[in-house]
């Protein structure tokens, strides 16, 4: 396999894959090489714009089927303006988040919408990541240190610990079906512990 | 056919199609209808923020693929929230602009698009309107009303002159294409002239 250069890191909120990610990248930028980190949504001045609509407000301001639209609205404007570019100079592109989300946080909680997601990808995004980490963690551990976060971005936050639990199978189902590009982390583990693990991938 | 109960105006900006909305709008109240007047970008809530990101800024802020997922975002919601809702309570609803819009501004324009403005209709919309007037009109006269109001949603105004033409040509498809639903509007009357032809359809 060549050099992955477009990475991802998933998991529930507040499984650490934001500091993990950080991590990473500054792993790589000590061994030289050119990063971008980014995150979904957003990561470009539209899809952060758009990432303000999809994170603030009542939790049912938006139906599943609205949000899918407006989750690949901010992919595709985000895949545009900054992830296709940084790749075609040569840059690694690390980033919190992408297409997995939407597939676990609106394909696989409300309703079957799997094929609404998966459709939306296939029209509008197509791109997979080369490496994905799927950092795994107890839900109840997670969902607290979310809230303790205070971001004003609590929307998916307070759909509670149920909602937490049937996304943290979501993400394990969708790291057992992709084998060749997924990678599970054990997040209930210090953050150098983690850290160091995911190192070996550089 | 039944008595048509969601009416859609259609048309290049500065076509008179807001005007006529809201006088066909008073004609039927007069004969004792319950209508909602709506429009779109926007006509719930929500869609009205997704109006905000599409209508205000640079021309270029959007990519036309980005575009068609906020505008088939915008309208799922208005779709929901507002109309499905109103025709459900047995209200008639008439919107200023709906899917034809996208179909001419988004998929008749800028490249080849119109499969990817279909297909996401059909994915996520499906809903047709039962009548659709279309207001043609010279695209020359249109572009000054449309600059001279100064709404601050002057984003696709700003594409310029040959940008309206090509919208009206598209417009003129559609309403050829569709003709048991389209009824096209001669716009370069005077407002009571062609109010006048509406309400006969009423």
């Amino acid at each position: 396999m060549s050099k992955p250069r477009f990475i991802t890191f998933e998991g529930i909120d507040g499984s650490g894959k934001s500091t993990q990610s950080r991590r990473f990248a500054d792993h790589l930028r000590a061994q030289g090489e050119d990063i971008i980190l980014t995150r979904e949504p957003g990561g470009s001045p539209g899809a952060e714009e758009i990432r303000a609509l999809l994170l603030t407000g009542d939790p049912d301001r938006w139906s599943p089927e609205t949000e899918i639209l407006l989750f690949t609205a901010a992919r595709r404007d985000h895949l545009e303006k900054t992830i296709q570019p940084a790749l075609a100079q040569g840059k690694t592109v690390i980033s919190d988040r992408f297409a997995d989300s939407t597939r676990v946080y609106q394909g696989a909680t409300r309703g079957d919408l799997r094929g609404i997601v998966d459709s939306l990808h296939s029209l509008m995004i197509g791109r997979e990541p080369d490496l994905t980490f799927i950092i795994d963690m107890d839900p109840q551990t997670a969902l607290q240190r979310g809230l303790a976060r205070k971001s004003g971005e609590d929307r998916f936050e307070e759909f509670g610990l149920g909602f937490q639990e049937t996304l943290r199978h979501g993400f394990l189902a969708l790291a057992h079906a992709s084998p060749d590009r997924c990678v599970l982390i054990d997040g209930n583990r210090t953050p150098d512990q983690i850290a160091s693990e995911i190192a070996a991938y550089a």
